[in-house]
């Protein structure tokens, strides 16, 4: 038999073969969720969000209102909080054209498999982690530290400056006061402790205080109360603004409605929740973008207020709008 | 020079080379907004929502209420609609465990560059064109139609049958009514044409009735007002819900204010109104899921009623929740 004509037969049995199938083939369900990032422009800033994953808190987790009343708002807005309210964390990535800057760097390894996505993610939206010239901390906190290290204990973003406010670090990074805390909390002070390591050795671990310009068009607000030095990182570009806020909420379903509610997790719940409505008022008043670390991802959006408390918008999916 | 001495040199080269250069390089700003899927289930049925991209509407297409009501009820939600308000076009796939089934199939070209995103963000979301068995459509305007046929006039998705409903077949497919019809809509029935084509010419366009169940679990609602024959999925899965609206709204920031608002392209307004104002009651009353052709990508949320008008929450983003 001639080459070509082994050729022509087997093109003719693929032929009557996909005649014979003239119908789809049904695949399995996929299941898998799309990559977790989201890209939007400040000015000429570009923000994108880094979804690190997400976890349940229990509403009993909500100091400050009765559970029934948890529970009606939550039903209200569709939140199931029967195995505990589902809560994202986010990372947020600005290139601001001088610097490629990470504000917080999710959970790792610390919190179990559904979070700690922050880095691939990262690499899924077109950057590398040692591209990073700066990560930002708004507080210590392990959902916001743990990303910075590997199993290993080597820095994730090894030509990065790592920092965080000097009250956030005078806390968390002091033995003596990590070897004072009850023992339930010791972990978080060696989680913390953990994830700054490769930064310090190196020498590239630097804190600021609160109303620093960290870097241009990148000022630090004291927004204490969730921790010691909790931080939130106010962008500034043309006549765009973002502020993101770290962990001003939590629970978006209650804390909107009622900005009294505190949580388990605020080192001071009092002055959380003090700066939680001043924030919330600028944020009315000034009306510029929030990006949030536990707000549904991609966290970001506006904030208006209503007749009681306030409600969330969350910002519209689209390509990227630049001013060129 | 032995082998591996060069290798030996080469080696310390390297690594004084890294010494020198430990300092981020800065690359570009990106710029490309992420895949644009999402995917969720709804009882034992997985539905990956599809964007096809955006356009804009300008406001003066909204009906029954006055401009300066219309802009100060986008500004309030921070829509900006000084050149056009912008508008998400979805496709919806459904996978019910039985078939593969597409809702709708985006713009193609019919739109500009900015649409015509369904089939890659249905291949990049996991499956093929060749393995949809079923598309439905709500309607046959060009943003939902154009997408059955690519640029030479064959079907994009070979392997399905073609179903919409009779009253809309028997408008849009009318070469009498089309020539009959005014210069400026006639495009709007040349694009059903050329798009519903391929698939009578095989013998796969298969019109419903409003009522049919089309396939198992999915029945076709009858939502005409927007067009003759408009129509909407309801999903029923287990104990789950969600109703494939289509065209029900199309401006989220006015119509859910206030569902009397009609829009240019209705082709019975005050029918459409009815049919809106029906749709949003029995979504508050039932609670299901929509899913909407034009809601802010990936369309997918619930309705709950406001002292004035409705307000939308869309879904929120987080891994694929089975009951497994």
């Amino acid at each position: 038999m001639s080459k070509s004509l082994i050729k022509w037969t087997v093109g003719t049995l693929a032929f009557s073969m996909s005649a014979v199938s003239a119908q789809a083939e049904l695949p399995s369900q996929q299941q898998e969720q799309a990559p977790g990032w989201f890209r939007m422009m400040v000015g000429e800033y570009e923000v994108t969000a880094l979804y690190d994953g997400q976890t349940t808190i229990d509403t009993s987790l909500l100091k400050g209102m009765e559970q029934d009343e948890i529970l009606r708002h939550l039903n209200t807005l569709f939140i199931d909080a029967e195995s505990g309210m589902q809560t994202a964390v986010n990372a947020f990535l600005i290139h601001t054209g001088e610097n490629l800057v990470l504000v917080d760097a999710g959970s790792a390894a610390c919190f179990g498999p559904t979070l700690g996505q922050v880095e691939s993610n990262l690499r899924a939206s077109g950057y590398s982690p040692d591209e990073v010239d700066t990560v930002l901390m708004t507080h210590l906190h392990p959902d916001h530290v743990c990303g910075l290290a590997d199993e290993n204990g080597e820095a994730v973003y090894p030509q990065a400056e790592l920092r965080a406010s000097q009250a956030d670090a005078d806390f968390w990074l002091d033995e003596e006061r990590a070897a004072a805390a009850p023992e339930g909390n010791q972990a978080f002070f060696e989680m913390a402790q953990n994830a700054v390591a490769p930064y310090q050795a190196s020498g590239r671990f630097k804190p600021f205080t609160a109303g620093d310009e960290v870097l241009m068009g990148i000022v630090a607000h004291d927004t204490h109360g969730h921790t010691a030095g909790h931080t939130s990182f106010m962008l500034n570009s043309d006549d765009d603004a973002m502020l993101v806020w770290g962990d001003v909420v939590h629970s978006y379903g209650v804390q909107f409605a009622d900005p009294t509610v505190a949580i388990e997790f605020d080192s001071d719940p009092e002055q959380a929740i003090r700066t939680r409505e001043s924030v919330l008022e600028s944020a009315v008043e000034d009306k510029h973008w929030i990006a949030g670390a536990h707000m549904p991802f991609p966290g970001i959006g506006h904030i208006v207020k209503e007749e009681e408390g306030y409600r969330w918008l969350p910002v519209e999916f689209g390509p990227i709008a630049t001013d060129d």
